[in-house]
């Protein structure tokens, strides 16, 4: 391009313009004065100083003759530009890069170690080993400082866990993970990686680099029991003879944040299916899909058996099921018939089986019908209200209910089948529940207050968020402590101690208790909008009070409309990160003394939670799912959107966007770009 | 930068510049045009309009008063253009990324597949299903025409096979590659994926890619048996059910290829190491090192245990050994003091056993003493002299030879072994070699003639490259035939009748046998360059003719000083590529009917190889190995060089080069740009 230009500028010399110049005015003095100093240019300088002057000075361009032949030059200007810059960049980045290798070894110094840390003290109800002292507590001056803070104990290192680690600031609290996966995995893009439309590296952040951002310490163990009275943690590690090794781990604050397994049903064979739970089970899934791919193109297949090979069976319906069926039929229609067998295309056939009358049956209804036409115009066969009974190695025996609603028991060849029918409580969560007895009712998660506390733990001890909690929206339980607290503040002391059976409550006092339930249960201000309205409809009586009866009546109401949180990311999400805003309020205002002075005021039991900050409160940001070139992203209150590439572009941006680092965005930019480049990787390894 | 270009017009134009333009003359002149020009763009376009008219007309750019402007000026310019043509590129990117997706889905339509393929015919000694029609032989127009070629059968998917396949032109022969592993693994790089350098992706390419270009067909398959006679390869696959299932695949032609076992030397207790020769063996490994650094950490192990677990032994000082070794340093100097007590790094140890005296013993001395100086300093302990004797769950029995000869029995503590000490023959080339008798004396490989061919099969059948096979240089066996041919040319056929006991060679004689000796046998040619003096030296007698007996001594001479090739990569690879042009060769010189003209001349057995193609001559290019943030290359013939990190980006540059694929490539400088912007992967999974 330089080179063009310097031609330019002298054959432009050659031209006998000089003569014309009178002529042209003001325009051809200003081409001979560049012809001047291109012609100088030329002759004083060579090479790279010629380019370096040519770019660095404000000289004028030389003036061309032809409007077209201007507009390449301007073009290839700017072409010229990029690259340079785009080589100064990469020029750039070998310095960088050089300069991270540690070509200076730090010797082996003395390490600060304590010798409680090196042979811990035994201690607790079943005397075993206690992690008092970390072994990098003395590492650097942050973490000897944060020795003396309270120590907060987290169990689990998925979402819950990961956006309490983020949000929190560094120093207020000694910070211990306890988690028998070192990573941190993000769950939404598990079927991206089946495929391998994304590499399983995209998905994956250390966990330990998630918590050295707040000085924190990280034991891969699994969380085994609690014993809430001494304040420790039981947990268990397997070690290099494979005996299993157990610990205690002291907390001041706990957070149980350890997940679900995958809800069996009760079906029976489940050993037949694969599972989307975990990194490792994208891989397999990967493996056995071209495994049975590349069986089903030997000579000794017959033709049955390659049929049930390439008889691919989604269990359940849910964004997950749909996801892996469509990522699963993007590479058999995009990768697989490129360089396998045009045969085994037209014997392919992907099932997804749904227990209820719609896939995605928790998005909107126009939505969930957008995807089950896609899927049918991708020939995905969709069953609807079918069950599984039974998983058998080579097929699956379900029941479907048919339109008159008789029950048909059907049997379906399978050569790969996946199960994602739900989550359900771990063997952990199960443990501390049977414990807690009577506080805890909910089989299928442990119960929380709505400030996250596991009920039936000492207060401000003992949180759950993510898949293993559930936030109990019990209002109508805390009657009297609602009509006691607004009429203490309303009318004083005195008025709390008649017989609540006597009490008739105005308006005013109503909407002083729905200003406390709103408080307490951020979830029921969308059923306590229209007061007046429940007032009269609840006053049976037309007295123009309410009695208790009536208010209970009315509370038992909005209970009965109160539905539990979805088992999702987004809410395991905000509740990390609710409870990592409330323990940096929480030292905010034990630092500064402002908590003593509250809770001083306080006249019953002092809830340190409350004072500090508010009842959680859920906001649903909307669903998505992607459904094979094409995805639906549901807000809302009906609010919803589906598309085609544009959408599927549009779903990857909001997952790039959450994903948990920069350096899991770039690996996931990569990966999509690979997938455009080179297609899929078919390989099993 | 457009805002201020903008301001600079706008604010030059404010300057009581019109009055100075008579006495600046034609540069006052030209600012003002400038000027005018500005304004009326500013007055009359508005953001992107402006911003491509700045772009692409030729108007003056605004004259700045002070000269660092006018060079900022242009530096921001440079800038933006680069950003400009970025954001083309990205756009561009995007455009065809969504034109990647398949939208439109292909109907199953019908395919053309012969019955054969279905339902294949039974045959041969064991009476096995015979794949004569492949399922994709009628997928295409190509492949329709290549159904009638010579059947070209390939056993393996390592360098050779691939090597070959790159290289071979498509459409001579009907292809089939034979391989138990869908995929290329490209081994140079192996060491550094297993601490996380290079992701797994990077260092495999899928096979049927590969074969896809010379529109071959590929069986995931394992080969168990040839049989020579009927020209049939015996092969096995595990079906879905787990049981074993054999087939015959039909060959004209048969390329062994299928490389090496480890080889374990008779050493007990191998099942406590691990091994490098597969992918999953490096991810395997990375996951055993993370576990035990992870171990290391928990409050349950013990100092010494702690001690045991952080020591890494590798036994096998060559480069797969050395270049493990020295990724492990890095990876527990560089990524592992980040996150890691610091007291890890105290106490972790690595050690090499190596057998000889020398590490990379097959490489220039000073380079060695290179690497085992760096070593050093890096405190990586190598043991010279060793021999490991067993291995125990946590530690290892090795034997010393000290100084003074005596030899010692030393215990080494592990809590990792890699054993790296070289190949040995796979079973399906120990059975092949059994089979064929008396024609395989070599233990170690499959020996082939010089135009690899091996011995003991019907010529121009059976091919053996790699690991797998070994040239065999028996220059003095073919004592014989050299004489007669060289006679028969010079003197005609009536010579050769003499009684060979009786001959005396004449130095023009011993010429011509030379000239044969060195197109047989092409790495003999060294040995071979000074003819008089070999002459003289052997002819004992002073008769100035050699006889007989004589010239057997200069050949048996020769061949001790002929080294068997080194089992590499590189080996492997130019073995591949001259099979491809032999095979291409053959191919042109049978379409032309050349072949059967010259074959027509020949007055013995035919040499179809020998007629189209000369005899394999292997030509060292050099050996690097990679030392921890410097390599060392050595280019043979006592040159070389070794150096630190700007060795480092060669042995990475050579390597980038010869690298499968350009998917491959691209993804190889994505994962170094990620380890250099967010280090090593500190995950097992």
């Amino acid at each position: 391009m330089l080179g063009r230009s310097i031609g330019r500028g002298r054959s432009a010399s050659l031209r006998p313009g000089g003569t014309a110049t009178a002529r042209m005015g003001l325009k051809f003095d200003y081409e001979s004065l560049a012809q001047q100093r291109i012609q100088r240019l030329f002759s004083h300088h060579h090479g790279l100083h010629l380019v370096l002057s040519r770019y660095i000075s404000s000289d004028p361009l030389p003036r061309k003759g032809s409007r077209a032949l201007r507009i390449a030059y301007r073009l290839a200007a700017l072409l010229g530009s990029a690259v340079v810059v785009l080589g100064i960049g990469i020029v750039g980045f070998f310095i960088y890069d050089a300069s991270t290798y540690a070509t200076e070894h730090a010797n082996q110094r003395e390490v600060d170690v304590a010798a409680l840390a090196l042979n811990p003290r035994h201690g607790g109800p079943k005397n075993l080993p206690i992690l008092e002292v970390c072994l990098d507590d003395n590492d650097s001056e942050s973490m000897r400082r944060q020795k003396e803070k309270p120590r907060l104990v987290i169990l689990g290192g998925g979402w819950g866990a990961v956006s309490l680690l983020k949000e929190l600031e560094p120093e207020n609290y000694h910070v211990t993970v306890i988690s028998p996966k070192n990573y941190f995995l993000f769950t939404p893009m598990l079927p991206s990686a089946t495929v391998g439309t994304l590499g399983l590296r995209a998905l994956v952040e250390p966990i330990r680099r998630i918590i050295h951002a707040v000085g924190g310490h990280y034991v891969r163990a699994q969380a085994e029991n609690v014993d809430f009275q001494s304040r420790l943690v039981e947990v268990s590690q397997t070690d290099c003879n494979g005996n299993e090794q157990r610990f205690y781990v002291p907390y001041d604050k706990l957070v149980i944040a350890v997940g679900s397994v995958t809800n069996p049903h009760g079906v029976k064979g489940l050993e037949h299916c694969h599972f989307l739970k975990d990194i490792n089970d994208a891989r397999e899934i990967r493996n056995k899909v071209i495994q049975n791919l590349e069986l089903a193109c030997l000579p000794t297949t017959s033709d049955d058996e390659r049929r049930r090979l390439l008889s691919f069976v989604v269990c359940g319906g849910g964004p997950t099921g749909v996801e892996f069926a469509a990522e699963l039929f993007d590479m058999l229609n995009e990768d697989l018939i490129q360089l396998f067998p045009k045969l085994l295309r037209n014997e392919i056939s992907v099932h997804l089986i749904q227990s209820r009358d719609h896939i995605l049956n928790t998005y909107d209804e126009t939505l969930s019908k957008y995807a089950e036409d896609r899927f049918a115009r991708d020939q995905v066969d969709v069953l609807v209200n079918s069950r599984v009974r039974e998983v058998h190695p080579d097929s699956i025996i379900f029941t479907q209910k048919q339109d008159d609603g008789t029950i048909v028991t059907k049997q379906l060849p399978m050569g790969f089948c996946l199960w994602s029918t739900g989550v359900s409580q771990t063997p952990f969560c199960k443990r501390l529940a049977a414990k807690l007895g009577s506080a805890q009712t909910n089989r299928h998660a442990l119960e929380t207050d709505t400030h996250l506390r596991l009920n039936g733990t000492p207060l401000g001890e003992v949180y759950a968020i993510g898949d293993c909690a559930t936030v109990q929206n019990n209002v109508a339980d805390h009657i009297v402590s609602f009509v006691k607290r607004s009429l203490t503040w309303k009318h004083g002391a005195s008025a709390v101690d008649t017989d609540p059976s006597k009490l008739h409550l105005r308006f005013n006092d109503w909407r002083a208790i729905a200003e406390q339930v709103r408080k307490r249960f951020p979830q029921a201000t969308d059923h306590l909008k229209r007061l007046d309205k429940l007032f009269a409809e609840y006053d049976r009586d037309k007295s123009g009070t309410l009695d208790f009866a009536e208010l209970r009546e009315l509370l038992v109401q909005i209970d009965s409309k109160l539905t539990s949180l979805p088992a999702t990311a987004q809410r395991a999400h905000q509740q990390g990160q609710y409870l990592a805003k409330k323990f940096n309020a929480l030292a905010r205002a034990v630092n500064s003394g402002r908590l003593i002075r509250e809770l001083a005021k306080a006249e019953e039991t002092p809830d340190v939670d409350a004072a500090v900050y508010k009842a959680f409160d859920y906001k649903h940001l909307g669903s998505l799912a992607y459904i094979g070139n094409s995805a639906i992203l549901d807000l809302g209150h009906g609010r919803g959107f589906a598309g085609g590439l544009w959408a599927m572009y549009a779903w990857r941006s909001i997952y790039f966007a959450q994903s948990v680092s920069f350096r899991t965005r770039v690996l996931m930019a990569m990966d999509w770009a690979k997938r455009g480049l080179f297609g899929r990787d078919l390989m099993s390894y």
